[in-house]
């Protein structure tokens, strides 16, 4: 493990890391920041989940959460989003590959051998981040577009994981639109049945545990009505009784300015969680 | 005049355009954050100027200035550092001509024909910004860096423009520093007493306004020894009794995660200052 930046922000530190990854079978930058707290004990840790294209600097130079993880007193983990390295499948096009994991175990070549980001995000990276005595088990996740599609089904999947799960600008359902079908097609196969279990609006309907979901979604959204479909989990939610607080947030779009805007609003949401442990 | 960019952010719009510059000769981007009280009438606005290789994206995506321009209702412009533009004269290197212009009217060629920064932020800019009836003429300065020299030096060298001014890692003493050496002989040509008239530490010796300095400055900024000499301004302010309130803060760098550790404060200096009017 190297640290290879670190910088002073909010009386904490921005910090990013590269590992090796067993589980990716490559190594991996990984963003941590650490807020004033983390000097004096141990520290939850909110996981944020970067949407396609992105790696771990998105999050931590655009969206102003060390603020408010320095007065909540939690640590933000912001990883990238695919396997990297020059021996790693790629393809044409940023939804696909190389920035675009998807949050899923591949099972089809030749995405089979690396691409295997669930478990990543799921198991290792959680482990990793653990065995740091600034942080604590106390778990937390969120995301966008496609990070929030994987903080919401990784939530889903393992009840009892996370205390607190939200999202912005989610792929609530994958398995029904053009980014989804063409991920989960390569990674997964043709087979839909495989689909459901990395789908948030089918993950709903067997969920064992009713984790209230944040979800803030832009009017303005350009994906909004081709790729994001929040109404069906609200659906979804509805039908099963699914706690779901679904903002609708006038005039917004996709982008950070978006996510600026509002992730001071889901860091109170998951601290009140966190610390209430 | 076009609008290339518009965003809601915090309730208000980052914007971006691109105008003419009659000044520079070129046609230049320029970000404009609204906050939400612009809509319901003039605002006070704050100029901020960016450092050596930046242009008007900067700011806007990284300092999450925006949340606190639209908590005290101040306009936030931020332009580019140099003209730019296929026919605009540019040099090999981070620090001269494109991305460089170090808020000077150039008179050397081949930089006199375009390198007019100085009138383009003090006079130009302003004056097409107050035709937009949601900006009124109290105005505020800031900067990092190459953009600190420029607020403190635009702030001196006009008395009574502007209401406050501040500056983040500011290049003090350009006239003795190697960025400045380079900049200045090159745009200024070798007679150094034109020099003095941009260089903040000459301009606090004969200054006509005791305009308040708030300065904050990075203790592990890899910049601090070799260029930006912090206490020459302090000396100066010191022998002129020029208030001057220097701010060393401990562990920081040159980021922009040390300008947005510190912006609320500087937004809140300025707003104290152009609400008072």
């Amino acid at each position: 493990m190297e640290r290879i930046e670190h910088r002073a922000c909010f009386g904490g530190w921005q910090d990013v890391y590269r590992h090796r990854s067993e589980t990716l079978g490559c190594d991996m930058t990984v963003g941590v920041y650490f807020p004033p707290q983390a000097a004096d004990g141990p520290c939850p840790v909110l996981y944020w989940l970067s949407g396609l294209t992105c790696n771990e600097q998105n999050f931590i130079t655009k969206a102003g959460a060390q603020r408010y993880a320095a007065e909540h007193g939690i640590i933000i983990v912001a990883p990238d989003t695919s396997p990297r390295g020059n021996d790693v499948a790629d393809a044409e096009g940023y939804d696909l590959g190389k920035g675009a994991g998807f949050y899923v175990n591949a099972t089809q070549d030749p995405w089979a051998k690396h691409y295997r980001m669930y478990d990543y995000i799921a198991d290792e990276l959680p482990a990793w981040v653990e065995a740091d005595p600034s942080a604590s088990d106390a778990r937390a996740i969120s995301g966008h577009s496609m990070g929030g599609h994987g903080a919401l089904t990784i939530a889903l999947k393992n009840p009892g994981r996370y205390r607190s799960v939200s999202a912005f600008s989610p792929i609530v359902a994958p398995s029904q639109v053009p980014w989804g079908e063409k991920a989960f097609g390569a990674y997964l196969g043709e087979d839909r049945e495989a689909w459901k279990q990395h789908d948030a609006v089918e993950l709903v309907k067997s969920a064992k545990e009713k984790l209230p979901l944040l979800v803030d979604q832009g009017d303005a959204d350009e994906f909004l009505d081709g790729q994001l479909k929040p109404h069906l989990l609200q659906a979804a939610c509805e039908a099963m009784g699914h706690p779901l607080e679904l903002r609708m947030q006038s005039g917004y779009d996709h982008s950070y300015y978006f996510i600026a805007s509002f992730i001071g609003d889901h860091i109170a949401h998951h601290a009140k969680a966190l610390r209430a442990g």
